[in-house]
């Protein structure tokens, strides 16, 4: 191996359990002695805020929720914790609630509880976002890690079946992507590949029947153990080129990530025969990329930009932004036409 | 899987990097912004003592380290802590050196970063124990988790191969016996998993050529990630049963760990199947407790409690003080008789 690496792993509760958020979050609280929470919570989680509020010391809510963190939010409700003196904050949500409540743990250093309700991850991982005047500014700090994450399958059930499968293939994006990411390393390398023997079963369970719960939960797993590699590994070549599509052309986010994964794999894969291998072990043997394609064709999710709204004019410019981004560690050096074609293969939908 | 559990992760930092320890620990020291560093090392480590205090601000020094923590030298490493108000400490050594730095920890709060010379594993576990009278007490705090662990495979090289062996053996319990330890989950099971990977191939190639450095990597990366997945899952059978033993017949402790391995392996594989696929599947298939034991007679280890000091009429002392001490979590429930048989058999070192 001959390894050298600087690895910090984050420290984190985990209360994994169906149908119990409400007792696990009772806990979490309990845990650390909090006797003035704040709430934070997707207003359609309403039923679950109040049965958490019956059994948690909750003194103010939130439900009115922004995607991406405006500043005039993350304002408001600083100033909320801080006029009702708050000791924690519990959050339900999806990552726009984790962010919100990220931002006030930032400034007033108070512990988050998460109740994730879909399979974004954030919860799991120390970045933070907040968007000012149509820019979104991302950092690092390990105040904003929530101190416990209460996961429960049945609180993702309301997740439509194409949506809980486009996110779970950008969880698997997560996955894939940290194996050349600036700071892989053998640790977050093997929380990405447990997460991966996670996610591809699930979602092909979830893919071929909604409704089943065990098939859920294992995309669920997945999904934290898929984030918490990421976060530790970093944003590698993939995310970097959804980040500057899905920024400059406003394309859904999930949906993206599941369509460009299998062009990067295959632009990657060669130069990376030990992440080739263990993405074709995940996938059950074959061509890692071309198996990665196959596996979104499977399970239905949209097969190119084109199809989420990007126009064909605008792949030169995304492909411009994109290639300044692309992180020294890729493992294979990117040319701009390189990149463009990239891009290109994937706005039409070809095989990979 | 139908998952509930409640995991904790531990929060370090962790520096691995061959030849570079005393930048490692420079660069650990400096993050705690500690100025008056206590030095706990392992008296055979002297040169890297120097060469540490060379670079780090080191105000006092412990070179006289005894085995299980005896209560009187914790007293004393204590009040040195205090009386040369030390705000870290840095320990070089083995489970000894970091077992008394954690004792002073837990009485201080004193951030400990870990230069580990063996396998053992005690840098990356919360468990400390402290020997008062004769009788070890030991216990799970916070506190006592180093913040940060510097591993170079240099500084294990003075360790004889066949020493080292039995040591990267034990870390391979430490992985094993996790899988149906009480607090068994999916995430320490992950680190278990991995842990096995690397400790497997790295004992064979340490086996086969002792001075083979990326092998010994290998076993000391392994036996990290044996350690974390025995930290959080706890202790089960197998160290039950090694720790009745050991402490009732002072036995050496990696040699003893390495020969009853494979006989609890024999025992609880059958109502342990995923287990004993993981297992399998480490050892390049076929059958796993078999398996773990031709792995043990190929690396050349002792193959019976016989061999290191046991007598026959000390088996049904030993099956008796095990037996209390058997988890509920264990896959398969244990009668007095089976226990007695299963360590006559370690004891004889019959094939499994």
């Amino acid at each position: 191996m001959a390894l050298t690496f600087d690895h910090t792993t984050l420290g984190q509760r985990l209360l994994f359990g169906a149908g119990v958020a409400v007792e696990h979050t009772a806990t979490a609280v309990a845990a650390l002695g909090a006797e003035r929470v704040l709430l934070v919570a997707d207003a359609f989680a309403m039923e679950l805020s109040d049965a958490i509020a019956a059994r948690v010391p909750v003194i103010e809510r939130i439900h009115d929720i922004v995607q991406h963190v405006p500043a005039a939010r993350a304002d408001a409700a600083t100033a909320l914790a801080a006029s009702c003196d708050a000791d924690a904050i519990v959050t339900i949500g999806g990552g726009s609630s984790t962010g919100l409540a990220k931002i006030v743990a930032l400034r007033t250093g108070l512990p988050i509880v998460a109740v994730p309700t879909t399979f974004a991850g954030s919860e799991a991982t120390s970045v933070w976002g907040l968007t000012t005047d149509q820019r979104k500014d991302t950092g690092s700090d390990s105040r904003v890690l929530p101190t416990a994450i209460v996961y429960d399958v049945t609180l993702s059930t309301g997740l439509p079946a194409q949506l809980a499968v486009s996110s779970g293939l950008n969880a698997l994006a997560h996955a894939v992507d940290s194996f050349w990411a600036p700071r892989a390393d053998p640790i977050n390398r093997a929380m990405g590949t447990e997460g991966m023997n996670a996610l591809i079963p699930g979602l092909r369970g979830l893919a071929a029947d909604p409704a089943d719960l065990e098939a859920r939960e294992r995309v669920l797993f997945g999904a934290y153990l898929a984030a918490v590699a990421f976060g530790s590994a970093g944003s590698a070549m993939h995310h970097k080129i959804c980040h500057a599509l899905g920024g400059a052309f406003d394309l859904p986010h999930a949906e993206l990530h599941s369509i460009v994964l299998p062009y990067v794999a295959a632009f990657n894969m060669p130069a990376a025969p030990e992440a080739a291998a263990r993405v074709s072990a995940a996938l059950g043997g074959g061509d890692a990329a071309s198996g990665l394609w196959r596996l979104r064709e499977d399970l239905g999710a949209p097969r190119s930009l084109a199809e989420i709204g990007m126009r064909e004019g605008d792949i030169a410019l995304g492909a411009e932004l994109a290639f300044d981004a692309i992180p020294l560690s890729n493992p294979r050096r990117v040319q701009p036409e390189e990149l463009e074609a990239l891009i290109r293969a994937a706005w039409a939908g070809e095989p990979v």
